[in-house]
């Protein structure tokens, strides 16, 4: 279920069309409760792999009663119905963004929550806390925190990406329109940062690594594991300039940049210790760099308008 | 308005009959949004005192979602409506739950707030943020969090007082009920902490004193002070011990009492800087240790039974 607000009913096809089955698919508002309850009449649910979160950082820091409303409204409504119809396996797509400025590097999941400087990171970890005390308070739910890194990349086939509205937020995305000839140049926001280059340093995960994440959360699951957090990123930083050197030689295409100041808030490094997950999860990344932007760069190619005929 | 969940009309009865005014009380939930709209339609408003919390620590342990989604859900309801009302002045009766264990002595408003290890704390300091958040988008609101400490005492008639239902949460409401013959003894609760006589200390209000201080913030909003926040304390701390003896002093009554292990989660100390609300809204209390008790006990003993005619 998705209400759609930034995705298009084109992806769904398309992952039909990839994985031969038929994806159940609603077009409705988890705010909507009745309609929630709806759907949970329906179905015979298992899990819940909760996504439904508005996450545009900047557009939180103006709109953040909207983001607050959103994706926690939203979620307490969601536990509720949840609740109801005895469902009490969830798996929650959370964020690095929980750790604020880091203290440490690289990041476990021992590190300290909180301290987030955006309301988009506040109402990630809002949500682990409510999720963490619901666990807490009944013992019958299983709860799977999944703190993402940076995902980039696309499936193989080029059929399924990323398909920003406007001028895009993440590194990528704008990478990749830049290189297509959708934008004219990148902009490096400070390059006096302490880092290898002095550009800044993230942890970049391919989505579909960051898929098979879930795939293990879902077997972990079953072992009534009652609320566990995992990171799940690389474990190796990148820099911005590394990741647009990565996407040329796989696009082979060039992607001027020019530097421009710091954004307020924007911190040095920020990469994983991602060792739990392989630990308990068993799961481990596949895919390199060099595959993110290859596979990244079939998608923009194949598609240099997104999932829309045109733009 | 309330919602009047564990509050008696016989209260707003009494503030009538004391202060010789009809104070117009509305009998509604907070989650109601259409009753919210219904009332600020109605009747021209300047500014929402927001009191509207569940608050009982213990409870919000073993029921988290019903305290997020009626604290952080109906508070996000009420903002909307006041936006869509152009109202935009707020005090919000925060606590000094959101300073979690304290980390110096006393805490002024510069103490790192979160860390809060309870539902309940966590509700007040989350509303905290999305108050703060608000207000940094949108320049027309303001907002004047007060951090309570602990609130007792009553209104010097004897007819205005706390009236917990079961077993009261509270050290004061507990005392005065041993004092009064309801409860048998007080349960004091660790007598091993690093306090000068090892019982916990707190800073206990005078609830006269406290809503001065909302009388205060009320006349500070006029200067569109922004968001602004406030300890309501008196910089002084009381141990429990000293608390059942100023309170035998009061009434003349025995508070007999054993001792039981700590309470998980239970700080040592805790007690205000309140040198800041003295400077920017000119308040600071008027009444002592010895009042609080008096005016409590002039309740209690005129009212063993709270509002009701019996229990």
């Amino acid at each position: 279920m998705d209400n759609f607000p930034k995705a298009s009913m084109e992806s769904m096809r398309r992952v039909n069309e990839i994985t031969g089955k038929q994806v159940t698919t609603f077009s409705m508002d988890m705010l909507d409760k009745d309609a929630l309850r709806d759907l949970f009449k329906k179905h015979k649910i298992l899990c819940v792999m909760h996504f439904a979160c508005l996450k545009t950082v900047e557009e939180s820091c103006y709109k953040p009663l909207l983001y607050y409303k959103t994706n926690i409204g939203g979620t307490i409504s969601l536990l509720e119905v949840m609740k109801e119809f005895s469902v009490y396996n969830m798996i929650f797509s959370s964020s690095a963004a929980v750790y604020g400025s880091p203290s440490y590097l690289p990041i476990d999941e021992k590190h300290p929550v909180g301290g987030c400087i955006n309301p988009y990171g506040k109402t990630k970890y809002f949500i682990e806390e409510i999720l963490k005390d619901n666990c807490t308070a009944e013992k019958q739910w299983n709860v799977v925190l999944l703190r993402y890194f940076n995902p980039v990349g696309a499936h193989v086939t080029g059929k399924l990406g990323e398909d920003p509205q406007g001028i895009p937020n993440n590194l990528m995305p704008y990478v990749s329109q830049v290189a297509v000839g959708r934008l004219k140049e990148l902009t490096v926001y400070g390059d006096n940062y302490d880092t290898p280059d002095e550009t800044e340093v993230r942890d970049y995960i391919h989505v579909v690594d960051l898929a098979q994440g879930h795939v293990a959360a879902l077997k972990y699951l079953k072992k009534d594991c009652g609320c566990k957090v995992f990171n799940l990123g690389t474990g190796k930083g990148f820099s911005v300039i590394d990741m647009a050197k990565a996407y040329e030689s796989a696009s082979g295409k060039r992607v001027p940049y020019q530097i421009a100041g710091r954004r307020e808030g924007d911190i040095a490094s920020c990469y994983a210790d991602a060792s739990l997950a392989e630990k308990e999860l068993g799961w481990a990344v596949k895919l390199d760099l060099a595959k993110m932007c290859e596979d990244l760069w079939r998608w923009q190619s194949n598609n240099p308008t997104g999932f829309r005929p045109d733009s």
